[in-house]
This record gives C-alpha cells, sequence and structure tokens, in this order.
C-alpha cells in the first residue's frame, strides 16, 4: 500500500515492519509512528540492535540453532548430554524447550515438517544430516520433539522408519493434559491421549 | 525478562522488538526469529531503514507532523488552503485524515487530549501555538477533529473557549453511522446523533 501522505523514508519502514509477523499494514504504520516519536529512546537503539544482529547471527552447521557462533553454544557446551538428540521443527521450538530446561540433550533443527501439499520433501529438511548424526556411537537417544499437527506426526513416523536401522531408540513427547490447563477446553484428542497414558499416583 | 538461551545480541534485539505497540514479549521472540532468519531480505533492510528515519525525520515546528523535513510538506505546499487549519490529537490521526483525503487545508497536532487524571493540562499541549496561529488573520475555520472520546469532547470545549476570542468559526467532525457499518452493531449515541443529524434525500 503506497501513502503519499508520509515521506518515503517513513513510507519504506511502515513497508518492512509490515513485513514481521503480528504486524499487518495498519499496525506497522502504528509502529512506525511509535518509533519516529522516540528516536533517541528507541529507533536509533533498535537500528543498531538489528546492524548488531545482521552482522554477527549465524546458523549452526551442526544442528540449524541460530546463534552468534558456529557452532553453537549449545552444540559445543561440555556439559549437555552428547547421547540424547532433540529434533525439533524450528529454532522457535528449540527456544521454547531450551527456556522449560526440558533437556539437557543436543537438538537438531529439521527446518520445517513434510508437506507434500506445499512441496515440502525429505530433501527440502536437513533429515540426511540428522541420520547421520544419529548414526554415531555416542547417540542413544532421539527425542522427536515436533509439533502434533498432521504434518508433524507424518514427519515423526518417517524419521522413525529411517532411523531404524541406527543403534537409538527412538521417542516422542508425552501428549497430555497441559499443566494448569482445564479439561472443558481440551480437544476429545487430547483427552482420550491423557486417559490412555494415565500414571498411577 | 532474560531469556538465557539466546546470545546477548538477539536478547537485546527482542527486548527492543517488544517496545513496539501491538508487539508482547512472546511475538517480539518470533518477530526476532523471523527477521533472523532473513538476515539479507529483512533484518538488513530493515536496520538501514530505522538510521535513515532515525537521521532524517523531524517534528514540523509549525504543526507539530514529522516528516523529514521542517516546516513540513504540508505546512509548506502552496495548493493547500490557509484558511482552514484542522486540530488533530495525533499524527497518526493526521496521517488517516490526509489518507481519506478529506481536507485540503493546514493541520495543528494537539499531542494529545486534556486529561485530568493523567495530569496532562493545557500546558502539555501545543495549544499557545494554536490561538497564535488562530489569530492569524488568513485563518476563518478551526475544524476540530478530535477523537470522540470523554477526555477528546472535554478538549474540544475547552479550545472552542479559548477560540472564542479570535475571528474564526470553530467546527467539529459530524457524529454518524459510519459508512459501511451495520445499524445493528452501533451504541446508541451514535444512532441518535445520527437521527437528529438526518440529511434530507
Amino acid at each position: 500500500m503506497t501513502d503519499h501522505t508520509v515521506g518515503p523514508e517513513i513510507e519504506r519502514l511502515i513497508q518492512l515492519l509490515a513485513k514481521l509477523p503480528g504486524l499487518g499494514p495498519r499496525s506497522a504504520r502504528r509502529a512506525a509512528l511509535h518509533l519516529v516519536k522516540r528516536k533517541d529512546q528507541l529507533l536509533g537503539p533498535l537500528a543498531e540492535a538489528m546492524a548488531v544482529a545482521r552482522d554477527c547471527v549465524v546458523e549452526c552447521a551442526i544442528c540449524g540453532n541460530i546463534d552468534t557462533v558456529s557452532p553453537c553454544t549449545i552444540c559445543t557446551d561440555p556439559r549437555r548430554d552428547d547421547a540424547v538428540l532433540v529434533v525439533v521443527e524450528d529454532v522457535a521450538d528449540l527456544w521454547a524447550l531450551e527456556r522449560a530446561k526440558a533437556s539437557k540433550g543436543r537438538y537438531h533443527v529439521l527446518g520445517g515438517v513434510l508437506s507434500p501439499l506445499d512441496g515440502i520433501g525429505p530433501d527440502d529438511l536437513s533429515i540426511e544430516q540428522l541420520i547421520e548424526r544419529a548414526a554415531s556411537p555416542t547417540v542413544k537417544e532421539v527425542i522427536l520433539a515436533i509439533n502434533a499437527t498432521v504434518e508433524g506426526q507424518t514427519t515423526a513416523f518417517y524419521l522413525t522408519d529411517r532411523l531404524a536401522s541406527a543403534e537409538v531408540t527412538v521417542t516422542r513427547l508425552a501428549h497430555g493434559v497441559p499443566v494448569g490447563g482445564e479439561l472443558d477446553y481440551l480437544d476429545e484428542g487430547t483427552l482420550s491421549a491423557a486417559m490412555r497414558a494415565r500414571t498411577q499416583l
């Protein structure tokens, strides 16, 4: 959307901000105005933070994580458990698991899930690298921490199949009632999975 | 929120993005990840657009608009009508009126509305400058295009009072049914205002 009422510099800022997830054309305009009104407190620092990130952020050559070094700090951390490989769809999922301190293992970012409708096949994901890493004798368990969507589950089945020849145990995250969640708001699939996987108190 | 799983450079980017309107801590993290994954297409250009905006955007000394020159392009445009002064709360409102091509007059940005509860009095807004501009013999009409909130209407009454000594007609935007709006969804205040201000076909 071209906006003739603002200068080309602000217009370009609006158009680029509108490409951020969660911001549409209208909220991008609001954000741009918010920024240019706070030049010294926000616009300047954000411009610099972005320039720094652009210059120093790299993708880890081993796991696909995003960090300022490659191999990333998780891949080089000696306190991590080499026996466990946690497979995630996206870097966002890796970050979420790390925030939850859910695992002390290493990670492997697939870069997506299999989706024939979108033309995403095994070659578009880092599956060969995963098979190679899982073939290492130090790896004992591969945890598939993939989203519980249809595509995610298809991908998990495909990976289980491909990993069958490796000497590893393949596991997936448990399904069940979210901690703090109310039964009333849960879908039937989750409820019956939680019932089947019930544990003794 | 400190996030130990990402480097300090990305963390700083997330924290600054979270200060944008419409982005919370979670969506700021998503936006940061989106950016660092698209370094060349988005992160780099956005960093530059922000640096350009930081260096060239100024507030117009006459009307308070935000532009790359002061006086702004609207204040210096010879095709604009000097007889009409449109008073708005915020630059966003000026931009909205310009997008709608609602007026060919000049603008005056108040910088907010009177709000005793928030400690915002007449001295915190550019009211003296407005009175001064309205005193010019070329100005014939002052249009109060102020939001129809309680504070906005209080401000409009206050301004009408202050402008009484100037030789200008003071008007406000009409209340009524939004174009394309459904009566069913409108509040009673708007509906009765629209009924009172009905026009003959």
